[in-house]
Parts: structure tokens; C-alpha cells; sequence
């Protein structure tokens, strides 16, 4: 990696449904009315992500992730998406977790790539072709459920991040 | 509720894929073996749930839930089955939580009944027309991911059960 005077370093940001909006979903309470159901001993806050997976006879799948957590700062080398699917990731450990995404476009990536940090109690759900880093644990092992198509083939592009790029720690 | 010499009382059993095949499934790690992604930073437990929710149209939704604690020994008075859609739920605090499911079939319910406990590390997924109890947190106000086909018109059946169940504490 180069850590020399080029290397642009990426602050994550609070993640916020606005922020998020042009990648995806944030899946989160905060801003969505819930509704009473089971006789008023719940609290339903219904509908929080387009799942996007039928394409091509997808079907939706529900996996659980374990994750080791990643050093920071964290050069960003690559980058991947999904044409054919959207992706929801939820943390099960209520643990904090950074997500980096990037705009669509050709190279440089370093202006177009943004990075958030999940207060613990919030998911993403990738929109389908949102360019992502794959997952960033922080601080320690972190679980999470996954909400996609697979791994298909035709299902995952990745490109290289040519520019140095560092994720640094948020604050 | 009938709490004379004929209450029937339901003690809750550890959940294990096995037990609950009837029903549905356990999603957890136990028992699946995981494949290594993202350049060996996760490990990946692929499609532990048979999620089945497109008939008639219909689709994945993903939604948070926000239960309150039932209070124990609690009457199990009425049961609830989706005939288009299997349901998911997973516990984002690690709390237990309790799962009430019966096989279907005529009166009287009670020899029918079967109760399981969560190790909070484990969520389940009722296959399309299990009957099940309303989610019953313990405890402690418990959150939970669900995946669903939300409530559609036609997709929500509930029956009485007339006779006088209890779940009991475990143990």
C-alpha cells in the first residue's frame, strides 16, 4: 500500500437513512412508525429494505455470518457488487461495524468511495450494483444475518481500487 | 383461564434442529459447516432457512421487531398459521425466547403442543402452515429480525385452543 503523500484517507460517517439513500437501505426503527400487533405485546416495524432477488429465478436466502475484525486503518484495494441482487446485513452482536460504498463510475474511485459506522442497532441492505467493500468488522468478532441470492455465478463483479485509499478510524 | 386439576402444563425443551424439523427451521451455526469468504475475514453459514413466500405474488420483507417480556406460566389460548408464507426469526439482543408450535389437527390441542427454548443464539423459521404461538419474549423487551411475507390479506389464520395450556418455566 502506499502511505505516501497521495494516500487520501475516507472518514466514516454516522449512518443515516438520507446519507444511504443513493446505496440502499438503512434497516433501523429510528424514523419508521411501528405498529401494535400480538394483542399490543409487539412493536412491528414493517417492510425496512427492498429485497431484490427474484431476478433470473433467484430466491431469497438467510445466512449467518461471523466475522473477524479488521485493522484500521483499513486500505480499500477492491470493491464488489451484485447484478443481480440486493444484499441486507444485520448486526447480531449490536456491536458497531463501518460500511464502505462507492458511487458508479470510471477511475478514480478515491472521490466516489463513502464510508458510514452502524451505531450496533442499524443493518444495510445493498442495493442491487451498489458498489461495497466487502464486510468490516471493528474491535472484535462481530455476527451478522445476511439476507441475499448467493453466490451465483454471473452474481458477484469486483474491481480493483488502484488509487491509495485508507478507511481510517471514524472521529 | 382454567387453572383446576385439568390445566395441562407444556415445559419448554431445548431447541434443536432435530426436534424442530416438524415445524421449521432452526437457523443457527451449530451443525452447518461454514465456507471461508472475503479473503478468510468471515466465515460464511449459507441458506439455513427454506425461505417460501412468493405465492401469489408475494415477496421477502425484512422487519424489525420490538417484543415485550410474557410473563410465565403463560395460557396458550390461541394459535396462528400462515398458509402462503414461511416466517423467520432471528434474536438481535442474545436474549432466549421462548417458541410455541403444534402439529395440526382436531381438537383437543394440548397433546399437540410442543414447546422450545432459544439459546438466544438461534432464531427459527415456521414453515408455511405451522401452527404457532404469537412471539413470546422473556425476560426482558427482546428485538427481533423477522422475514416474512408480511400480513396479507389470507395469510393469517388463528385458532382457539379451548383447552387449558400453560407454558411453564423451563426447568
Amino acid at each position: 500500500m502506499n502511505r505516501g503523500v497521495d494516500t487520501i484517507v475516507v472518514q466514516a460517517t454516522a449512518l443515516t437513512a438520507a446519507a444511504f439513500e443513493p446505496f440502499g437501505d438503512v434497516i433501523e426503527t429510528t424514523g419508521h412508525r411501528p405498529r401494535p400487533i400480538n394483542e399490543g405485546t409487539c412493536l412491528r416495524y414493517d417492510d425496512l429494505a427492498q429485497v431484490d432477488v427474484l431476478e433470473h429465478g433467484g430466491r431469497p436466502l438467510i445466512s449467518l455470518f461471523e466475522a473477524a475484525p479488521r485493522p484500521l486503518p483499513l486500505p480499500i484495494r477492491s470493491l464488489e457488487r451484485h447484478p443481480l441482487s440486493s444484499q441486507a446485513f444485520y448486526p447480531l452482536d449490536g456491536r458497531p461495524f463501518l460500511i464502505v460504498v462507492a458511487e458508479d463510475g470510471p477511475p478514480p474511485w478515491a472521490g466516489r468511495i463513502r464510508a458510514f459506522l452502524s451505531s450496533g442497532a442499524q443493518g444495510v441492505n445493498y442495493r442491487r450494483n451498489t458498489w461495497h467493500h466487502p464486510l468490516i468488522a471493528i474491535g472484535a468478532a462481530s455476527r451478522f444475518l445476511v439476507v441475499d441470492r448467493g453466490d451465483a455465478d454471473g452474481n458477484c463483479e469486483q474491481t480493483s481500487v488502484d488509487d491509495a485509499v485508507v478507511l481510517a478510524t471514524t472521529g
